[in-house]
């Protein structure tokens, strides 16, 4: 069975790249400086069913994503969550958050209607997050 | 700078045990079998600020947790999330998630008041978890 990026996945985001192991992508609501991580491999939906050699990718392209947000966008806080409970392919959040957006202190998922990036925007952050990650991104 | 369990943590779980990295630790919520993972390590905010020796014994750590909440709850998925908005000291939701269960398909956090455990199922909730993690803890 070969890995296809769940439909819904595809629609809520762009994608950004390819790592060795994670497809990385930004979800589409300029709320938040929202990227998501998911593991090339066809019908896993929980982190522990990565094999040895995929968890240890998993976590050096996590740790990648997380190094790269705190020092591109300063947030208070990262917020990182594989919830799944209505996409199951394994899929992990990596959220910029700040003390004053919309949200804070609580979490993100199912609050209000995602903000569209206007294109501008949307072109300057993904050749930021590029930029930084160019020797993690294939 | 010692270690020392966040207040706040303290206050809202049990300590079930000590892993070779992280406290073992049990939401006082019986609406979801919740586990909280925290490293013992002073000033840690965030899971990329782990050295390499901890981010490994960490992923070894919640994946042996991930696997007793699959053995013993057989849930629906499990939600794993660093968040620390409000309790800034690194810790990892490990939350077993039912089809049935009150917050489902949303996350749990933030919603109604916990449900305390009654004595008896607490003791053997514990023990199951504490028989299936004995290899891991200390």
């Amino acid at each position: 069975m070969d890995f296809k990026l769940d439909a819904r996945l595809e629609n809520d985001c762009i994608v950004i790249g390819s790592m060795k192991l994670c497809k990385l992508l930004l979800v589409k609501d300029s709320r938040y400086p929202w990227f998501v991580l998911v593991p090339q491999r066809a019908g896993i939906t929980e982190i522990h069913q990565l094999d040895r050699e995929d968890a240890i990718s998993y976590m050096i392209e996590s740790n990648a994503v997380s190094r790269m947000i705190e020092a591109e966008f300063n947030p208070d806080k990262i917020n990182i969550a594989a919830l799944g409970n209505i996409v199951s392919q394994l899929h992990v959040h990596h959220v910029a958050r700040f003390k004053n957006d919309t949200a804070w202190p609580d979490p993100i998922w199912g609050r209000g209607e995602p903000n569209p990036y206007n294109p501008g925007d949307l072109e300057e952050l993904t050749t930021k997050v590029k930029t930084h990650l160019s020797r993690y991104l294939l």
